[in-house]
């Protein structure tokens, strides 16, 4: 079964560019690792200053496949560049990034 | 191609339980105008009072799609009903209803 995922952060306005930049060429293995994980079909959209990511995970542990993209250096090092670019939102559990948000409704 | 799109609403507090119950249930007729418009994937997701909606499209007019749907008188009595839960958001052009989002990066 599918599992579709929404999360929102903030990005700060003088870090906005390169935030944008660095996604202009995500680092392959930064990619690859999300992929061996089982993310798939994953965007980042963008309203003003608010992020919002859309993906899809066909396992049967999204805590567990979090936990492996989280083990990777390379994929740390990249974190420390965007996670400086973002604001977390007020309600994100301690230890977590984004925001996760509710499934109000959903059509194949 | 497919196309993913993304739109941001705001919600009414006081109309937020009327809307998530809306869409316990959403219309058949609706539902199938979406999917045969070619609307699919499509999920509707909430943070606090603002709404983020994710679907996605492989024809090549999604306006022409839009004006499809919006042609259906069943799906306008629906809309009704929604519109008046939903606050625009700042920014949203005259004559539609929720905003679509820039993206910022995808992995398939």
């Amino acid at each position: 079964m599918t599992r579709r995922i929404a999360m929102t952060i903030g990005v700060r306005e003088e870090k906005l560019d390169e935030y944008l930049r660095l996604h202009e060429v995500v680092w392959p293995d930064v990619t690859a690792r999300l992929t061996e994980a089982g993310i798939r079909n994953y965007t980042i959209f963008r309203h003003g200053l608010t992020l919002f990511s859309y993906f899809e995970f066909d396992g049967d542990d999204l805590e567990g496949a979090f936990a492996f993209i989280a083990e990777d250096p390379v994929t740390q090092e990249w974190w420390k560049l965007t996670d400086a670019c973002q604001v977390r939102v007020e309600g994100t559990p301690d230890g977590e990034q984004w925001l996760a948000l509710d499934e109000v409704w959903h059509l194949d």
